[in-house]
């Protein structure tokens, strides 16, 4: 099974992991909640000789980019602890240092949490958000025409990502769909494709991170940059193609057909967050 | 350090872990916000050869419990699932059908979530529920004089624990506190009365379940019912002692010091979600 077919399964099950958040309507407000939560585990997403304040940042990261993809503001999150026992007051400490720290910076108030234990470290972050109502970004409105953009730069597995909150919000009423990029370009191009029924053709430069890989640009994930499309230009990102009719999910890169290769959870036994160089394509399969 | 120690700790970095839920206020809205996240991880809150539907159900109980003890009705859930690689389609649609009959009693929509993978199934579980603007029960609000009272049976380990959500909203007019009672009436209680800056004398019979011991009554956990205060005399719980002034955190059961004794995640090496019969006393410190 893979993560699309079991997305697919669970979603005939009433579960809509289509976008990167839950939308709550509020019907009184003049907003809509965003919810995301997003796992974040030792041996899969970080390992334990990692500068704790990374992990926390990078826990947290995950979750206000989220919030990005849908052109939210971040409000609140709620962080689940459970520690293994290696994880010492210390790391504790340091790890809501670099947690907080990022939250400071998106106003971001932790306001509750969970703790227990475990034989690995275990973190779930929840982020709420709030958006105009009615203005989420989604990965459905993708249409023929529309350009492909990217912001930042692909493949460089920053070691702090930096969520684009900013941007996002710039988005809203700019953009017809749009998702961030967490497992690679080609798996998450192709999922936003099938969300919205159609094809892209990838015809521009791509925007590779300084000492990055054409491979990893493409396939490694963890660059939490936003991927989205627009009718009009768009000047604070790159575009690199261009949404087209065709059968739903298909990319071609320059003439040539992109298989998505990014992170599949559900085909991969290797641990993630410990890549510097992209993974040799076997690991993918 | 101890789960309380901890708790301590974290709350002097702003995460208010005081009550079961987050209270997020809508300004606009007749109505708060409830956010509770719970982690439910296989060797530690249930076992791969358990039933899947009742781990499914365990799962999601636990937040639906949270919202309970916060006088809420809960609206939405996302679950955020890490599997294993013994975790097959089989297992995963099992677990999503106990999880989704529990919802679905209590008009709970799934709404969203994550997927990864883990060495061990890994589940978090968020419930988002809602209450009148104000109206959510807290664990601060016992005072000297009130009743304490604990719904249902203690001790008695349900394997599908049924979360109290009718009573916890008719308790909204008339509970001064409330929680749920997850770790253990004697670590809970103690709990409360640390918020809420009282002692308490228990000095009426406590409501075992049929074959449980009082020391599984007091100490084992995982029963799901609410512990609450009242002023006025509350017929659909049993009434088991009074709040009194004294040390905060002080309980004297029968005129005996009784120590907070239930499951603390820093000092248990043992999994949870095992337990038939309580554990010996040693495995709890």
């Amino acid at each position: 099974m893979t993560e699309l077919e079991l997305v697919a399964s669970l979603r005939r099950r009433g579960q809509g992991i289509g976008d990167d958040c839950a939308i709550l309507p509020s019907p009184a407000s003049a907003n809509d909640l965003l919810l995301t939560t997003d796992l974040f585990i030792e041996d899969v997403h970080f390992l334990r000789k990692h500068p704790p304040e990374q992990s926390g940042h990078r826990a947290l990261a995950r979750g206000l980019s989220d919030i990005a993809a849908m052109g939210g503001d971040p409000k609140w999150c709620l962080v689940s602890l459970a520690l293994a026992p290696w994880a010492g007051p210390r790391w504790v400490e340091r790890f809501y240092d670099g947690l907080l720290a990022l939250a400071r910076r998106y106003r971001t108030k932790l306001v509750g949490g969970d703790l227990s234990h475990a034989e690995k470290v275990t973190v779930d972050i929840v982020v709420v958000g709030s958006v105009p109502k009615g203005k989420a970004l989604r990965r459905n409105g993708a249409r023929p025409g529309d350009g492909i953009y990217v912001s930042g730069a692909l493949g460089g597995f920053p070691r702090l990502p930096e969520p684009r909150i900013t941007l996002g919000k710039a988005l809203r009423a700019q953009a017809t769909s749009c998702m961030d990029l967490s497992d690679g370009l080609s798996i998450d191009l192709h999922r936003l494709c099938i969300e919205s029924q159609v094809a892209a053709v990838l015809d521009r430069p791509l925007p590779i991170a300084p000492k990055a890989t054409l491979e990893a640009a493409l396939h490694q994930g963890e660059d939490y940059e936003l991927l989205f499309t627009a009718r009009k230009r768009i000047t604070e990102a790159t575009q690199i193609g261009t949404i087209v009719e065709g059968p739903p999910g298909t990319i071609t890169l320059f003439g040539s057909n992109l298989q998505p290769k990014g992170y599949d959870h559900f085909r991969v036994g290797q641990a993630r967050g410990l890549r510097r160089a992209p993974s040799p394509p076997k690991s993918r399969k």
